[in-house]
């Protein structure tokens, strides 16, 4: 960690070069004189602050289900969870991103683990969350008091400045992915953290299959008239499995009908969205399922900002800028901004599941998001 | 420049401390477990990435206009502007970040300058930028073909992704102050950059008293049926002194007679606006000038997001965070995000003119905004 | 039908009164000049059109569910189906508007009957329609090529300018109530209309269980990312009355609980919405069901704009203005702007089910909103 | 006007034609049973309620400055103004509306006339108003407690459920039109209305050149920082004939200079818009000025909903469907839904200025607008 209280220099140096001043005594002079004032001029910086297209600091990588699992289990055995450290999750830390725990300059990814009977304190802060569970059940995250199951292929959105908590009522331990956007919260300097009650009330520790939300919300187009609007982020706390599953089942049913309803021959996807506006869930965070069928791809892209996968389900070939990796149930990789993507199932599996996070509601919200197809379309999106 | 290609390792110390697990044998062995794979706990990091307010790594720090003007003509003498380093533009660089040309996290403010005669190069990006000018005359910048004079008070935003040139039609050189979101677009890689034509059409060069733009877009509430809608950024290229000089003096003269109209006593301010919408010029900077009358002060305040000022006119005093400085003409500083930020005017000045951008436009189209006065009244604001 | 190309009258007449100037012959030769240049005062009309609160044209009325499917049947035996006429529906015409099929002044509502094996010919409109289905079962829906079965409790909305047909695929006859803007459009003058093809394709004509359109759109707050967004009306073509039910049967659920969920005491209800922007189904037509419990009321409430109502399931009492019914199964009744209105649920029956339409997003589109309970707190509301 | 108390009946008749059942003792005695239930088919119906296209019941009308105004003095001599008629306000009745005071089925526009002294008594309504001045000068609209002057080419919109009043300070009668949703509002049952203060303040009463609400509101993009939003109506109590007249003029300088500007070759034209989100002034009302120059035409168009147009200045040919008019200062007339619309300078005047208010903004809210040049491109336009 850097300390924030020293002042840093400005250091600067004449060097020849296109679009650069010739070397000499003035210009030495001038630049000493920048550096006395905190000055530094456009045209030593040009190249890297305005290039013509995204290049990532962040590069594509691969992290390994397996060991996650078993680094975060290890420490499940050896570091106690609670008040100060707040949680055991364990972050991805991009190769390109100076060591800190960033998996893309935007995205926080990690992996959490909570063991038998215990409970990870209550807070609440203004960074955005989700939990993705790629395997395991028996926790229960607690939202204002509305504790809600999480099991295999569920997503629980979270959104900012919520209360809550999770506890391990199960006898096994337990492992999930957290996704956040702490990275983007702490370079634009907005956040805001709270500490909750010590002890939750025993009747927020409750184990039921739905959660109240779920009960309210989670009904297709049937909006609670009791409710009031949600329009920042989505009111329904979880995204259960059997319905994500039924969702990409249909499609690729459609695509063997005749109809429409994939992306592209045998790529099935949905976005989670918020059911009272019909957009992201979180203000920050874009949140999708795709499935790729036996054998088939996607249509490599390349778009502004940065994500995160996790394989689902399934095995098969993704590709990220130069990088290639087989992957398998649970292996998490990044996608940099503007890095080609594309991924294939295997012939040997019934399907590839992605889980997908991604940045691209800052990008609409701006008017700064833009994608294209290698093939070709690019578009230059307005938010509607 | 960091060398983009060499991946950072992960370097992890187990330290005692709140929060944290007690070090020995098994944590260090698991923290060297984490480095290989590159992983970052969030227990020894949370007190920096998710602090109980924003602590903003940029200090509250002060330019002299007059050493800014001095180094500026300096470079103007020595250092030639054309494609490749594409303007004579010099960047203030936040002591707090690190030496980069980033005045705020997310905000560059810089000072340009143009000899007699000379045209800095047509390009475009995707950054949003504005030209404030404090003093002189004589450049015309070109947007899209359209010829915009630039003279003392006027206001210039230019949206991402438009053509644009400068050229001095006068005898003596220029300087004005630039404002673009560089940082933001750099930390989210989000930009793009084209160069434009090597030599502008010689009926481009004119220098008309008003552009086109404020010929179709600069009448109040007046839209102009033949213009398509221009929801993301400003279709008018020039907001001129003689509108926001009366425009701020009808608010000192309503309160004077007793209506209401300034922000608090001797405080009035405008916004500059999008005209088809309202709404903020750029996407991503908020612009306003304030002028507070003889002895009168702001309300001290905090927001989320940072701004910098430019002094217009008048002389004062500004206090930012613990900071305090007395300005005048052309004098620019920063305030960070959260810090508390107010100003006074002197007795021996009819008033203290203050320019100012910020990113909260940012903050709101994420529904992250939030400020308070340091008396009291705090809000969480939804953008609407 | 009145002949459209005789041009009315102006008919003016001097009266003694409030407000009225005395008449005089001075006065008489004014209004004869007034009437010869179709001129009309406003002195003599305001009472009538600027009253001090909605005073609706249209009356509360009841129509009988019996006598509706009475008459429908013989109509069904009697009347063929088919171009020209187009369908087989019979509109509801308030008692207080002219004898025009008016339910209210802005909404049609009518029953539609259609023989086993019977076709409702294609065409398309740009008033918003939609059926539900009180009893009965065998009809499907093509809406651009797709089959949506309709059953008994499902809500099919079918926004403007879509084709569509009806077919009866069983061995009995259907009836289900139409709802439309017809009016509005009528008196607005905003409408087009257009015949279909003569025979739709056979494979159109299929009985699916499921509509394409449930298919892609009908699972909860996910997004089939292959479709194209769908601001103006919802993509989803039926609400099925499984979900519906669970939705009503989840809010008394929670109130049970001790749990928010519930308008008021026994009274829960849902909004259909449109799954891609979360609000209305249609531009011009709200559409809700509410169940109250054995014994339970609603809150008395008034509120701009006419509603359409018919009990879905249950036994009670209904309170429109100075009218009362009991009521059953079936039954249809009109709400007029502003007039008070509460419902009761026997205590003979398990509950009360209400399916209700309503102009409201006219109104809340123009900001022209407002309710109010009787007990007290008034809002005039605002679009979000 | 009609008795509302008095229920109407339904009468239906049997008559043979296309689409139509054949006459016969079963369909009368089926049509006997509709009638005694309130019910009509849709199949004697659909003709008129659902034509191809709008077919207005409102005819094309003209009626003549000269003649308006004759009567509106004459009055003005013999009508007092006062609380109860509130008003001395003269509204055209188009003559395919029943004698109605309505000059299209959703829009009101009226001569008002004001002797030396008078006052127009405070009312507020939820009826959206404006008013526009052909000639003259003397009178204040005071809104909410600020006098706003009203001069030649002036115009003043006026939000609903504003308190207002008018009172004429000068020593010669003044007369101007008013424009309002008062149809529109009536059909949809959706008014609110309420006496003001007996007595206006005499503060109120004063004679300022300029309102409070311009000098807040009247600058081109600059908002005041001290007012809150106004999303759903403008702030801005005053549009002046300087602004306006220099806007169509810079149009039409632009165009003679070879840029666009215009909406065809000298057709000229600018919106009144919300300064505070560029949108329609009301909610309900659109207003425009067009400016034709000497020897020009509009291109022939029609669209849904209906305008009513003033000539402020110059004169020539307006054609209306089938109708086509020799028009000069003053003259009012009525463009009905989807009726074609063309205009042309004379050739012996200067230009062509006419005021156009319309309906569109209902349209456009509810995603029922249409048009269409009769060259050829049509649009099925789409709210952004």
């Amino acid at each position: 960690m850097t300390d924030d209280t020293a002042p840093s220099p400005v250091r600067l140096k004449a060097v020849a070069g296109p679009g650069q001043p010739d070397p000499n005594p003035a210009l030495e002079a001038l630049y000493r004189g920048f550096e006395a004032e905190l000055l530094v001029p456009l045209w030593t910086e040009i190249g890297d602050l305005m290039p013509k297209h995204p290049r990532s600091k962040a590069m594509p990588h691969l992290w390994r289900w397996d060991r996650l699992l078993e680094l975060a289990g290890e420490a499940g055995r050896i570091v106690p969870v609670g008040r100060g450290g707040e949680r055991r999750a364990i972050a991805l830390a991009n190769p390109g991103l100076g060591g800190r725990p960033f998996a893309t300059p935007t995205l926080w990814a990690a992996i959490q683990y909570l063991m038998p009977g215990e409970n990870a304190p209550e807070h609440r802060h203004t960074q955005h969350a989700f939990r993705f569970v790629v395997e395991g059940e028996g926790v229960w995250t607690v939202v204002n008091g509305d504790p809600v199951r999480m099991s295999r292929g569920d997503f629980l959105p979270q959104a900012g400045w919520n209360w809550h908590s999770h506890h391990n009522a199960a006898t096994a331990p337990m492992a999930w992915i957290d996704g956040l956007d702490i990275p983007f919260s702490y370079l634009t300097e907005s956040q805001f953290f709270e500490f909750g009650r010590e002890r939750v009330a025993s009747s927020e520790m409750g184990t039921p299959d739905r959660s109240r939300s779920e009960r309210l919300w989670g009904h297709p187009g049937l909006r609670p008239l009791s409710q009031p609007e949600s329009p920042s982020a989505t009111p329904l706390l979880a995204y259960r499995w059997v319905d994500t599953d039924r969702a990409l089942a249909d499609q690729l049913a459609l695509e063997a009908e005749g109809h429409a309803g994939t992306m592209s021959p045998g790529h099935a996807a949905v976005r989670f969205t918020n059911p009272s506006t019909g957009r992201d869930v979180l203000p920050t965070i874009r949140t999708e399922m795709h499935r790729i069928k036996c054998g088939a791809s996607t249509v490599k892209r390349q778009e502004v900002g940065s994500s995160v996968f996790q394989v689902f389900e399934g095995s098969g070939t993704v590709k990220v800028g130069e990088r290639e990796w087989s992957v398998k149930r649970g292996d998490m990789f990044v996608v940099p901004s503007w890095a080609p993507f594309s991924a294939q199932c295997d012939t040997s599996a019934t399907c590839l599941d992605l889980f997908r996070f991604s940045d691209s509601p800052i990008f609409e919200a701006l008017n700064a998001h833009r994608s294209t197809t290698i093939d070709g379309s690019s578009t230059l999106e307005a938010r509607g």
